[in-house]
Order: structure tokens, then C-alpha cells, then sequence
């Protein structure tokens, strides 16, 4: 692969530091001008912010990061760029006069993109010698995860260039919206502009506050958004019948005064149009499917969000908990079996390419549910002050079935042996809802000095425990894979 | 507990089979009439969808579902029920008709509800008799999964009547917003309803299809409104300085026409009122910690929708895919040596209470050691595409020495054997800065079909690359704890 495209920012604010992120989080490098005095600690703040987001959206994917410079002048940031970036203020006149400085500085064939919410194309390039090479390139805060970018030309803009650019946002892992008629506000804005202004109403007008309008979107037809727009879902809304019905039934509403905003007029021309293009979208999909689809993506969102205790996750988190307390109790705490040792999810961020729970979490997993068993013998932080710990010095992981995103799963623990210097267990993680063991780990434990880094014998309390639960372990059976290397025949 | 409430439904479309779906599996009994000579079948279908998307949201909480009983009339529907909901068209003399009826149906103390999108609540009270028990209770498609009801009373609503019926939305899962002022459309409505209908003006103006507004919307604000509303949103836009410099920096865009709606006027009382309830929204959060709470729910929603291949959920799948077809392939100079597959640092969350990188994360080392080696070997983004992979089975770890924070690391990978299903290699992890090794880690590797979910015999270039690595390792040296299990006698 050839050396990646060299990137020229202009503007730093919370959209061009957003774009340095991302592509600097690509391999590309960066040159950006602001002239905020504290431009380098700003954008040094975001590339955190995103590299931290990145990591944890695709642990394992190792990238190496392109060089940042900040530049000292406009034509510093784009001279030597293979592709430009403009993120300046909304003014129309000051985004003129700077892209017409950029024109000049930077090689003919370069592309100059605006990141405008939705100025036109064709009076921002007015300055420009070279209109031909300009585009809108309309990213969404916060840049480097939200994947959305609207390309709109103007008027001299040719298709290349708009091509150019939708590569390049393509390989940076966007998803381009093609605007393919130049308007005020373009696609995405108009929309959000026109709640944003209703937003604004209702406050005006005393009707609620602004946490009482986010909690109006983010805990009901927010959740759908993040995976159907509002043209799909209301055909999903119009139920077996679809969008036609949906229209019929609706229609007359858009004359009730249910916004500021008053509807085109409803013609038979219109419905048929709108109709028409929702049959297209959902076409060779059955309603039952799409309703499936949705519902799958709602389960994961929610789930999502319920592993971040935040938003509609925090008030699934206690409902499902109010439900549990409903539900059919634990068994009671029978010393004769294995102990019940980790409870928990697989989190979002746990899943790999392949879809499933990565390999180290089972260990993770593992090595909680061996913190629980040593908390229950004793070692507390009381003991841990007094520099004695146990550390793992051998595992042996077997994988016996996949970790599903936000699966439920619990880990019990055997005691196989204990002596005063070793703690010898074995776990097995299983899936909540039907016992299946997924994986096993046995490990050998070691009590250690921790100021002195070498094992040490156990003593008082914390032996007797160990010791206690071993014996009464033994009457359980032996794991038939304890004791086994890896590679051996599967017994 | 007592007796769970019977409910009453009349009208049983999308939303009123929402409901009964909803509180059958919250453990109540439902009532329904419907008219429609298929509602029993509908209602089925609803009620399977919703029993399938709790289970995948809760598993393992299991709550006896409640009883639905299809009524043949409206008076046969309520007359037994402790709690009523009309869910019927959005016809208000169809609404107030029917919504007497019920009232003269059942017993003096039950709360009716309407499931009304924005009809006012004291006009639908017109032909009751006691409206002081009527309230609206508006919840959003898929009633069953999104938590959202709003609660509006009209003139002559009790407060007892609003707190009752919010008590029981709470007790089956739902996030109320009490509805202070009663308007047309009440909160959520007013802001879909003005999104809808830009809409429709952009379909009716030939700007967009359905389907490119949707993509406006699901790519982009509508992963942020899952989770977080515009106020909230917005003020992460204006960066550090918060609501006051969003409004002042995007105040003059209201004037712009980026939408059919138009703006309230912003004056310096409605900037201060905005500014003041966003604040409060955000007492004591300070904006890099709300940035990152924004950031971790963005990478839980797009993993989430990404184990769904779904939306951005499937742009993010395809972007991890490229990412990973670029990542570091192993150094290769001597090729009778053991491959150098990863090279990092001991990260700071890396560390655990001992203050040592924790366990798991040695094996996190070794699993993108693998997938170097895996890379290396001709296992890319188009050999994933075509659902083949390897999965870990089997891993023996022995812990030698510890991780100090921030210290650089490398692993070495030497592969012991090939066959077309298995591929079985050792990794060192090692100090890089004297080679000492930390610990190893010992793998049993099977080669996939992750559509069908069973091992399958390799074949081409990557089982040509695997047996040759494993040719040309067979020269070095066994390492002494290849094959050992765990507690052995260490040599």
C-alpha cells in the first residue's frame, strides 16, 4: 500500500480537532493551523478522548498513528496537504476568504472540502480560482465515531472531485451521504434543525425544560434512531399494511398543530412518492423480518447502554433487577458444591472480529472470580497491607462454546487442593441461561510476600479457609480435564 | 406481593398489542377488544416478538407471564379491569365516543388511560363522567421495548390519577415524563413530528428519498440521541465553554433557512433560560467527563449494532476488517527464529491491585500475537468475509515474572505443529528491555467455518504458510514447558 494522504486542517474547534482525531487514528498524518493559543492541549485532549474510544471499539486492531504537527499559519497547515479540511465558523464570509487563501496555497490537483453544517457549496468557493476542486465533506460531533459524512458540490464542483473525497472519507471508515441537490442545510441538518428549533419553542414557550426534552428523546424514539431513520420505522408503525396505511391513518394529524412546523400538502402525488421509495427501501423484506430487525437492534442497544448504566440501560438495569427480586430465589449457599465465584455480561467492548467474546476476557472473568474466592478466605485489604497476596503462576484455559454480546454468565469455583504456599482451583464460566459450560480455567495459585516478591507460607485464618474448602471439595468430582496439557486427545 | 392489576386494552393495533405484549410479560392479565377479525393472530405474533426481545434483553429472569383474554366488546374488555388503555386511531370524536363508554364500563375508582400521540386530555374527557380518573399515557413503537411513556392530565385530572398511572408504568419497566402544560402534541411528539415533516417537505421537494433521510438521521445525530438529547448534545458541541458559546456560535444560523420551520427569536432572556436549565442538566459533570460518558455509550451502541452487522454498526464491521488487513504483519528477517508477532507497553489500566499489569492482559498480548501470526499466515479481512477464521481452544500460561507499569514488551511466537485443522504455537512474552520472559503461553488453535460453527480442514496459502512456519520452527529448540499441565513439577 502506497504512503497515506497527508491531511491540511484548518480550524480547530470541536470538529477540526474531531477530524485530526480520526485521522490520525488512520495512519494519516496531520498538519492543523488554529489560532487559539491553546490549540496543541486542546487537540492533544481529543486524540486522548478518540484513541481511548478507538481502543476500546476495536481492541486488537493495532493501527500506527499518523504525526500531528500544528501549524503556524494557514498556509503552513496546507501547503504540502494531499487533501484539505476546512472547519471554520459558521460566517459565511470568513469561510470565503480563507478557502480562497487555501486555494492559492495548495498543489492544483489537491481537493479542499468545507466541513459546513449547511452553507452552499457554490457561494463558499466565490473566492476560489479553482471552484472545481471544491466539496462539502458535513461530519457529525463527535468525528472520530460517528461515521456519517454528507459530500454536496456546488454548481463547478465535477465529479471527480466529490469522488475523491468520498474515497478517501470511505477509507477512514465514514459513510457517505451523497446530497445530490445543493440546498440550505443540506440533508442531515434540515432535520435536525427542525427539531432543534421545536426544541427551542418549547422551552420559549414554557411548555418543558431542556432535560425534559432530551428525556423525551433519548428514552423513546432516540433509541430507534441510532439504527432506522423515521421513514422505515413509521412504515414498521403502519403494521402489516405498511407506509400507505401509515399515511392514511396519520395524515390527517399533520394538519393538528402538533408542531410549529406546517406539512407540505399531503396529495395523492406525495403519497404515492413517499410509498413508492419506503416499498423500495423495505423491498424483499417481510414486515415480520423488519420488525425482528429492529427489535434485535433495540436488544442490543439497550443492552449496550444497560452496561453503561446510563440513559433507557439505567432503567432497564433496575427494572430487570426489580424483576430478579420477583423471580425464583438462588439456591441456598450449599458448602458441598461449587461456590458461585462471578456474575456478569459480555460487554460490548468484549466482542472481536469474529463477533464473539475475545479470549482474554474469559480470563478476566476468571481472575475476578479468584478475587472473590480469596476475599472469602480472608485476603482483604487488611491482608494485602500487610504485603501478603496470592499471584496466578499457571492457568490452563479450555474454550468450550462463544460469549454472546451481552450474554449472562456466571462462574463457580472448585477447590481442588491447598496447602500453605499453593491454592490449586479449578472455574468453569457458564452461560446463565442454560448452565452451558463455555470455558474452564484450572489455576495454581501462589501465596506470596508481596515487599519481598517470593512465596511464603499461609497462616491463621486464611489457611484454615483454604484448607477447609478443599476438604470439603473432595467429595466433589474431579473436572476431567484438570491435569491436562494442551494438545492432549480430548477425553 | 399482591395481585398484579388486570388491564383492560381496547383498540389492539401497533400500539395497543404493544401494550398487552408489554404487561403480559410483566405478569399481568390482560383484556382486549378489537374489532379487527384477526386480532387474535396479531396479537399472537406481537406478543411472540415481544417474548423474544425480553428474553434476549433479560436472560435468565424468568416472570410468570400473564393471561390474555380476547374480548368481544369494549364493556367486556374493561368491565373486570383494575386499569384501562385506549389505544384507538387518532380520530378525537372516535377517542371521546368510546372513552365515555369505558368510563360508564367500569368500577369508579380505575384509571383510564389513552394512548393518544397529541390529542389534548380534557377535549378526550368530554363525554365522561368522572375525568378526573382520565389521563394520557403516551409510549412509543415497540411499546414492549422502549421505556418512554409521557403522562398528561387534562383541567380536571387528579394528581392521585397522574401518580397512579405513572406508579404502574414504572412497575412494568417505563421511564415516565410528567407533561407539565398540556399542548398539542405534548413534548416528544412535537419534536418528531417537526423532524417528519421536514422530511416530507424534502421528499416533496425532490431533495432526498426516503431512504437517503433515514441514512441522515441512523448514521449519524440519531447514534448520539440514543442516549443523549439535543440540549445535552449541543452543549458537548460547543466545547469547553459550553451551551452559552454553542448559542452564541450557532444563534445565527436560526436565521438561516436550513429548515421550513422557523426559529423563535433568540433573545438574550430565552439564551439565558436555555443556558440556565442546561446547566443544571449538567451540575457537578464536568465536560471532558460528560465527553467520555458520550464517547463510552457511542462505542457501546456501535458495538452493539455492530454484533447485529447493522447500520453503523455494519460500516464499523467493514472499517475493523480494513483496519485489520493493515495492522503490523510479524517481523520476518530470520525465519529460523520464533516470529516477533507484538510489541507494546504495559498500559496504565493495565495495572491491578498487586500494582502489576493483571493477568488477563498478558493473555490480550498473546491473543494479538496470534492474530499477527494469523495475518501473517493469509488469515485477512477477505479471508474473515468468507467465514473462515481460527478460534482459540486450549492455553497454558505460566506467569514468570511480573509487568511494571509503562514497561515496553515483546512476544515471540515459534509454531510447534500444522495440520489442515490445528495450529499448536508457543509465545514468550518478554521484557524488551533485557529479553527476560514475563510469562508464556502455550495455544491449540482451530481453523473455522464461523457460519456453520465447526472446525473445518484449511486449505491453499494458509495452510501452505502454516506447515512451512512450522517446517522451519521444528529446527529450534522445544521450550521445557511445552506440554506441561498445570502444577507439575517445574524442571
Amino acid at each position: 500500500m502506497s504512503a497515506l494522504e497527508t491531511i491540511g486542517l484548518v480550524g480547530g474547534g470541536v470538529i477540526g480537532a474531531g477530524w485530526a482525531a480520526r485521522f490520525l487514528l488512520n495512519g494519516h498524518d496531520v498538519a492543523l493551523y488554529d489560532p487559539d493559543p491553546e490549540i496543541a492541549r486542546k487537540l492533544g485532549e481529543v486524540t486522548a478522548n478518540a484513541r481511548r474510544a478507538q481502543a476500546k471499539l476495536m481492541p486488537g486492531v493495532v493501527v500506527p498513528e499518523g504525526r500531528l504537527r500544528v501549524a503556524g499559519s494557514v498556509v503552513d497547515a496546507v501547503g504540502g496537504a494531499d487533501f484539505v479540511v476546512e472547519s471554520l465558523p459558521e460566517i459565511e464570509c470568513l469561510k470565503v476568504r480563507v478557502l480562497a487563501e487555501i486555494d492559492r496555497a495548495v498543489r492544483p490537483e489537491v481537493v479542499i472540502a468545507s466541513s459546513t453544517s449547511g452553507l452552499l457549496p457554490t457561494r463558499l468557493a466565490a473566492g476560489m480560482e479553482r471552484p472545481e476542486r471544491f466539496v462539502v465533506g458535513h461530519p457529525f460531533n463527535p468525528v472520530y465515531l460517528l461515521p456519517l459524512v454528507e459530500v454536496c458540490g456546488g454548481v463547478r464542483t465535477t465529479p471527480d472531485t466529490e469522488d475523491h473525497a468520498a474515497a478517501l472519507y470511505g477509507r477512514i471508515g465514514m459513510r457517505v451521504l451523497r446530497v445530490r441537490k445543493e440546498v440550505d442545510g443540506f440533508i442531515a441538518d434540515r432535520l435536525l434543525e427542525a427539531l432543534w428549533r421545536e426544541a427551542l419553542w418549547l422551552v420559549n414557550d414554557g411548555i418543558a425544560t431542556t432535560e425534559e426534552i432530551d428525556d423525551a428523546v433519548r428514552y423513546g424514539a432516540g433509541l430507534r434512531w441510532s439504527f432506522m431513520g423515521t421513514f422505515l420505522i413509521y412504515r414498521l408503525s403502519g403494521g402489516e399494511a405498511g407506509m400507505r396505511h401509515f399515511l392514511a391513518q396519520f395524515g390527517p394529524a399533520l394538519k393538528l398543530p402538533w408542531t410549529h412546523l406546517e406539512a407540505p400538502e399531503l396529495t395523492d402525488v406525495l403519497v404515492e412518492l413517499v410509498a413508492a421509495q419506503s416499498d423500495d427501501q423495505a423491498v424483499g423484506i417481510a414486515i415480520r423480518d423488519l420488525e425482528r430487525k429492529r427489535d434485535d437492534c433495540l436488544v442490543a442497544v439497550l443492552g449496550a447502554l444497560r452496561s453503561q448504566d446510563y440513559a433507557a440501560g439505567a432503567v432497564v438495569k433496575a427494572h430487570e433487577r426489580a424483576l430478579l427480586d420477583r423471580g425464583p430465589k438462588p439456591e441456598s449457599d450449599d458448602e458441598a458444591a461449587p461456590l458461585t465465584t462471578w456474575r456478569g455480561r459480555v460487554l460490548p467492548d468484549w466482542i472481536d472480529y469474529n463477533g464473539h467474546m475475545t479470549e482474554h476476557r474469559f480470563l478476566q472473568c476468571f481472575g475476578e472470580a479468584s478475587d472473590a474466592l480469596l476475599r472469602r478466605i480472608g485476603v482483604d485489604g487488611d491482608y494485602l497491607g500487610r504485603h501478603r497476596s496470592f499471584y496466578t503462576v499457571e492457568t490452563h484455559l479450555m474454550h468450550l462454546g462463544q460469549g454472546a454480546p451481552d450474554e449472562a454468565l456466571v462462574v463457580d469455583t472448585q477447590v481442588l487442593a491447598a496447602d500453605p504456599k499453593r491454592l490449586h482451583v479449578f472455574h468453569r464460566l457458564r452461560r446463565a441461561a442454560d448452565g452451558a459450560v463455555l470455558a474452564s480455567a484450572e489455576q495454581m495459585l501462589l501465596h506470596v510476600d508481596t515487599e519481598a516478591g517470593r512465596s511464603i507460607a499461609a497462616g491463621g485464618v486464611v489457611l484454615d479457609a483454604m484448607v477447609h474448602l478443599a476438604q470439603v471439595h473432595a467429595a466433589l468430582p474431579r473436572p476431567s480435564t484438570a491435569g491436562r496439557c494442551v494438545g492432549a486427545a480430548r477425553r
